[in-house]
């Protein structure tokens, strides 16, 4: 057994048994030894920015972490951004970086990189392995690096000599230390410092809004104390729908969200951050708190976040039962298409236990509006603001999803970065339907030159926004990549494909034609 | 006049008048900037491998630094594998790295990376402007920088504040320490050395094979020692065809490379790197300077490389005269259409003065040979080994040709990773004929699989190698993202699809079929 099957083992003991790869020349020994672990399902990315937004969607999903197989310095790095995203989201992964045999690397060879560096900016845990006799073992600890508190990014850098030399045999699963039980005193602090009758809010995130006991707990919370409920901004999975407590997410314009915390004197932050605006802006506050508000925390230190606020609930005296939402969905749309119709037409057919890979940006700004009220369904976000995030997400998630279907929101510009995504699920037979909105800018762009105080651009500046001419027939290049596609220009028409897209047990994609301003 | 105003008119002042975009938020006054400098070209590019790309290939053909404008890490991190083939190209680029605004980077929002760390693994000088005062000095020291030595890549990161605050003004351009003269003892005792009548090789590379000057200086230098005369493997930049010096280019294969340079107790390495292998192989060398044989250098310390040569040849009392290339092309080809005939097709159009950017890799193997006697042309090939290279720097080759045609020629497996670049190709009317290989595998790994010792490669395996089921219809991705293209099967109807793309004063694809597998 070489290096490469004895890591392999390992992965797939530790419960790690879907890998995305773009692989390379010093990747052949761990592809050759797929075919000796079939427990381990290798699914192919044409670019690296699919294979780790996949891996990143597949852990979303499963709750568990898929490994990548990427290809050098130059391969981490095009699967870097969405690398980003899946550290926002606290995904945990665990990417097999190949390298250069350990001999080779010291003759800067023309692949040779700082892989440590870069992967260190995007990783919670780095490791060269460096020889085969430890590298089972350097598996498992990866696996569980990836599983330590909220869950991380790990990086395993496997030299190419060390997967083809003579390997021990697999190691056994570790485990990462669990989630603390909630701290008494703390809870009882907060439950005091919440009962002065002031305006408070909870701003809840992570594990606590992926599922209805996290959503209960935190709606239960609240309601104890009067307070006001909220999402923050980018959930890496936000569980919503009929029956479910409904949760508004802190809004992405700053000034918006200040809107939403005008007033507060209390705030509990809950397996989130504290908020700030996601840029700066001449002249504006980036800290999101209001002045004289006070930030509390119950779950540091590794609580579990969710018993932190069934503690807290319980200590304020709050009801067994909370607000739940109420099922309702609208019409099917006629007229335009526009941001509004495309949304209610998505509302009007969201299939229960949908997943939605959402990067659907500006042209989805009114799709929470009208699904609220769907049956419960599962949202993925863009948790670090790095885009091409959706494509590659939706595959992930399609893996894992068993029988669920995915649906990808996914703005033009955006999925011009990742659009590789399609020939994945083309070959894995994914059932993801993209619903492409196609508005022919970076229409958010638009928006932020004026909200930095460039109001009068001229045409040099607007064409570094505009996505026309030419404009991209994404029918054409989703149809090049194996996935089939038919674009809608008017609401009934919209409807009706997406009808269809969802009716097929496979990939399918809808051009959504937007107008190209809101 | 603010920070982003001052800087950009610093680049144009220091002759950088070409800036390669894929902007976001934080750079907004840069892009509005634009309009207030209208000497500088912004050209958009739809994901950040493409804008370095493209700045790469500009600046082979210009012989001058373009400038990128990316959007904080994961913007950098998506150009990274770029900037790793133009780091080893030597080329001078000048990144503009956005980054938040200086109070805001302590908030940790959800774009904050470490951009510096990123940065330095593929850059040679990186620097944070940390005022408005100050960025246009840093601006004109980055263009310094890029163009220090051999040539190299400058990362300038822009915090928003810096671009949006008030400047001095532009900034004088600085220059670059000039190439030192050639070192007499240094010239007498390679030459002293060579004249043993002891069997001797030149590995030349870099400058010296970018023009004719170069290709002439190394011949001379070579035929008065009787020496045999090599190219670096991947050069930036060579000059070839019709009336210009022969140079055969060291094998990418080590066991082919081990052959070219068996025997030899003389090596002078001029402008390029001692040759190694590209990877390592079980059991096999990685070093490919034979045992017992001398290697020279003529131009360490910063001597001009071309003047080293001529200095070296004039020791060694060489004719100034050196064999030329002989006129010939190939005829057009007929019959079944294979990575032969596609060659031969090649050579017997291309037209004078082409710049052909090689990404052809397995597929393009015959075409050195097929094109050798054609006109005058030049020859960009894959540098550092990361793959998504041939589309972006044929993009940026056209932006610098004038009325030269570019010729890219694209494996279908590199293509996908940066497909994106024909979208520019349409909007800026760039004169870019690509022939698309499409051979359906990442054939390279199929030789490699076997070549590392992976003889029996199983069912899974070959499929993470194999880019059919879907087969990409490169035609369809082509025309959706705004350039004609036509399919070809069969040698004739090849050359005459090539025939028609040529005519085309503008970007045009033709899908070459191959077989499988070579």
């Amino acid at each position: 057994m070489n290096g490469a099957q004895a890591l392999i083992r390992t992965l797939v003991s530790c419960g790690v048994d879907v890998c995305f790869t773009n692989p390379g020349t010093s990747e052949m020994h761990f592809v050759a030894a797929l075919d000796d672990v079939p427990e381990m399902r290798g699914i192919l990315g044409l670019f690296e920015g699919v294979v780790t937004g996949a891996a990143d969607g597949y852990a979303r999903v499963a709750g568990k972490p898929a490994a990548t197989l990427l290809h050098l310095g130059p391969g981490l790095a095009n699967g870097w951004a969405n690398l980003h995203n899946a550290r926002r989201a606290h995904t945990p992964i665990v990417n097999i970086v190949g390298d250069h045999a350990l001999p080779h690397k010291q003759l800067d060879a023309p692949l040779e990189s700082d892989i440590e560096a870069v992967a260190r900016a995007v990783s919670g845990w780095v490791r060269t392995s460096t020889g085969s006799e430890s590298v089972a073992a350097d598996a498992a600890d990866a696996v569980t690096a990836s599983r330590e508190g909220r869950g991380q990014v790990a990086t395993l850098i496997l030299p190419a000599d060390v997967s083809w030399s003579e390997a021990r045999g697999p190691a056994e699963p570790t485990a990462p230390a669990a989630a603390g039980a909630p701290l008494p005193h703390r809870i009882e602090a907060v439950a005091a410092a919440l009962r002065d009758g002031q305006p408070a809010g909870f701003l809840v995130g992570g594990r606590v809004v992926s599922d209805e006991a996290g959503l209960v707990a935190a709606a239960r919370a609240a309601a104890g104390s009067g307070a006001k409920l909220l999402c923050e901004t980018f959930p890496a999975r936000l569980a919503r729908g009929a029956g479910l407590p409904p949760i508004d997410r802190l809004g992405y314009l700053a000034e918006f969200a200040e809107m939403q915390l005008a007033g507060l004197r209390h705030l509990v932050v809950v397996d989130t951050k504290e908020p700030v605006s996601f840029f700066a802006y001449p002249g504006k506050a980036s800290v999101l708190v209001p002045d004289g508000c006070q930030v509390h925390h119950i779950d540091e230190g590794g609580v579990d976040p969710v018993a932190a606020l069934v503690a807290l609930a319980d200590a304020l005296g709050a009801p067994a039962e909370v607000e739940r939402q109420a099922a309702v969905r609208p019409d099917a749309p006629t007229g335009e298409l526009t941001a509004q119709t495309m949304s209610e037409a998505l509302g009007h057919l969201l299939p229960e236990g949908a997943i939605v890979s959402d990067e659907g940006n500006t042209a989805g700004l009114f799709v929470a509006g009208a699904t609220a009220g769907c049956p419960r369904h599962d949202w993925l976000t863009l948790t670090g603001g790095s885009i091409g995030q959706g494509m590659p997400v939706a595959t992930g998630a399609a893996v894992a999803a068993g029988d669920r279907k995915v649906i990808n929101l996914q703005a033009d510009g955006s999925a011009l970065y990742t659009i590789q995504a399609l020939w994945t699920q083309a070959r894995e037979g994914l059932d993801v339907t993209t619903i492409l909105l196609n508005n022919q800018s970076y229409a958010i762009l638009n928006m932020e030159l004026q909200r930095v105080g460039a109001t009068d651009p001229g045409p040099a500046a607007l064409s570094m926004l505009d996505l026309t001419n030419p404009t991209t027939d994404f029918c054409a290049v989703a149809q090049g990549l194996g996935v089939p596609a038919e674009r809608a220009t008017d609401a009934e028409g919209f409807t009706a494909a997406l009808e269809r897209a969802l009716a097929i047990p496979g990939p399918a994609l809808v051009e959504a034609m937007l107008p190209p301003t809101l």
